[in-house]
């Protein structure tokens, strides 16, 4: 059956960890994130999981007070496509904003990692929440959050006009006669937009899974429709099992309003899972990480999803200050959930602060439980899959070697790749050339 | 000796071939542009020879009368980021314009593909010399040459600029002490010109090599000023030997004015050497080449460099015709060059098209004559190296199989790479950062 839901599991590496001290731990790596041969190693082990991607965060504003994992790292499309020569069947997700680019500079490079990797290219459309952003670029100001997201829709539809410049069968190579492709089926696009302006044609030819697989992970009332209109695999953050249900639902609802089948359209929340041998264990490597923040980074940490909000300022063992509406043109989502939770628990700025820097989540636990949550959540529809995030350089592989393995055996997770491109792996059709089905016509 | 002038190879990588009717000849893999295993085989072969790098040429622009190696190929960042993987000596020298990108992004992607391959990345400059780019991008009108050269300059400064955001030893990664990097050693270029407005940091470390190695190709006077003051590897295109003498000695003379080491900034012509047993085999080989462009296409070609001019329009057999300053703000240099032969010689514009399409140059022979025409154009100083060009997949394989051997015996060409960064074996010292002399200041 074509659409039978599937669980689907990616790996995000992030180098040095995505937490403010994981880089302190005794098994990392501190150069992690330039370094091409543990990404090279995370890749492979992911693909020996039969993951069905790699994911790479992105952001392009740094100061001296960014997280470790911000200040120095690889470029997105270019670990990505030096990993394509090192794997084979495992997709790489990259992202890339669409606030500071140019659409045909990034639907070429996407197409060419594209077909680098014989059709295992993912595109994670992000709109870029810091605002000092633009300060890199020649772009001022930094567009609202409302802008943001109708340049990202117009941006998204030239992406995938200009990958449907050539027809699949538009190259024929006829060496005789000297015909090298059929002039029917090259396309311009032509648009005109209220912020982008690409005449076409792209380039490079359509790959073999059409065009790359589209990720997002807006959760504003913005983000989810543009979710739910665009994407095929969103990325949910981290969030519990009941908020999870209820994004679940509506998203799905959403797919349905704008004519999907929502089946085609996947919900992965980000999980960090630390695996011990038992519950206790598992607690202590939990702690051992968190200790690794300190107060002053967790306050600095806390201060960027509220336009990098200086928390200092503010007694430490008191209830969450009144922040107004700073983060609102940012990244809504997480200043909201963090806001409503410090009310609904009454919490104390330190604890807030120390909670979102080493978030514990519920994937804390045995092998067993880690799969059993997984399990629970997938089938009872909070979830599609899971991204495996991982604070140190052993945690993915311990995922693949001890939680992967109970999944496979439960029949939830597949022992060999059904296919070799992502499309392919995650259950999603080739997208149909727009042009495909007309009458041929002359450029 | 540091300064020893030392013979440089490269190898231009075209896919399908930089003429029109290569993809015709029955050696040829008409798919070859993106076809990485094409592309990772010619890649490994050069380090097999031990050339010091390998080039990708670009342009962002096409319409149904380009060439088919314009039509459908990799983005040079991709594809050479993919080659850092599977290589491990070679120089990786991706083509970029400085007229449609945005400095903090390109800067990015170079350094990233510089630590990925452990410092063996390489910058082409240029500044996209076809008025129909500006059709694919935001940018409109297309810049004036002259302007498009200003642009350069100041963009390179910036992503020079970027590079020196993190000092060598900026990173301490004291795990005990929480200390991730030193505040003294991270750099905020707060760039503000006439074309760009960059803050930086930029978000990763300086590489092995310092920064990538500037590649240029400029050939006006506004391009052979710049590529005296900022190149470390000039591209000269093709040109007969008297040509490129008055070249060497302009540019190092150039070099001098701006206060370089002329030994430090090396040109390579381009050229596509056709090897035979015999002469005559060599010609042959050459002729079938040349007969699989027509007289359409080698039209088409001899357009390009004069802003897509319709020479069909033209009779065949009569001298070439007065054609204006067409050109004149885009290949200024080629379109100067077609002209001036064609006076010369009384071509009529049949053979300059052909000719155009399929230039002969002197490197067709045995492997022996082409050996010594190496050894004469490097020793008596019109060249320090060549860009080796091939027309179908076997040209690069024969001229590492039988030229570079020659060359090694005569003790003219390297038989071990004495470094694995590209400025290493460039004979090229790793650029000073521009902070690290001063005294340590504060962000």
């Amino acid at each position: 059956m074509a659409n039978e839901r599937k669980l689907k599991l990616g790996a995000w590496i992030h180098g040095v960890g995505g937490g403010w001290g994981d880089w302190r731990h005794p098994d990392s790596l501190p150069n992690a994130s330039t370094n091409f041969e543990f990404y090279r190693k995370q890749a492979q082990k992911a693909e020996e999981g039969k993951l069905d991607f790699v994911f790479i965060a992105d952001s392009v504003s740094i100061n001296e007070n960014s997280s470790p994992h911000y200040l120095n790292r690889f470029e997105p499309v270019t670990i990505l496509s030096a990993l394509a020569a090192v794997t084979n069947n495992i997709g790489l997700v990259a992202t890339i904003t669409t606030s500071y680019s140019e659409p045909y500079t990034v639907a070429r490079q996407l197409a060419s990692l594209d077909h680098i990797s014989h059709g295992r290219a993912g595109w994670n459309v992000v709109t870029s929440w810091l605002s000092g952003t633009s300060d890199n670029y020649n772009q001022k100001p930094h567009p609202t959050h409302n802008v943001r997201y109708k340049m990202a829709q117009e941006y998204l539809e030239v992406a995938k006009g200009l990958w449907d410049s050539w027809e699949d069968d538009a190259f024929v190579y006829e060496k005789e006669s000297g015909v090298f492709f059929d002039k029917g089926k090259l396309h311009t696009l032509n648009h005109e937009g209220e912020f982008f302006h690409v005449k076409g044609p792209l380039n490079i030819a359509r790959s073999k899974q059409g065009q790359p697989v589209i990720f997002q992970a807006g959760k504003s009332e913005e983000g989810r429709n543009f979710s739910a209109k665009n994407a095929d695999v969103i990325f949910a953050g981290d969030g519990n099992f009941e908020d999870l249900k209820e994004y679940f639902a509506d998203l799905k609802r959403r797919a349905r309003v704008f004519g999907r089948n929502p089946n085609n359209i996947s919900l992965l929340p980000g999980i960090i899972p630390i695996i011990g041998d038992t519950q206790e264990e598992a607690d202590r490597k939990y702690q051992e990480i968190a200790n690794l923040v300190t107060i002053d980074k967790a306050l600095h940490a806390l201060g960027r999803p509220f336009d990098d909000h200086d928390f200092t300022q503010y007694p430490l063992d008191e209830p969450f200050p009144d922040t107004g509406d700073l983060g609102s043109n940012s990244h809504q989502g997480m200043s909201d959930i963090i806001k409503r939770k410090a009310k609904e628990q009454n919490l104390t700025l330190r604890q807030v602060a120390l909670d979102f820097a080493t978030p514990k989540g519920e994937f804390v636990g045995t092998p067993e439980k880690v799969a059993d949550l997984i399990q629970k959540w997938f089938e009872e529809e909070a979830t599609d899959g899971f991204i495996i995030g991982a604070a140190t350089p052993k945690g993915l592989p311990e995922f693949v070697d001890r939680v992967v393995p109970i999944l496979q055996e439960r029949g939830l997770y597949r022992t060999e790749y059904e296919h070799d491109t992502l499309r392919g792996n995650l259950g999603l059709e080739i997208p149909e050339n727009r042009y495909a089905k007309k009458p041929i016509q002359q450029l």
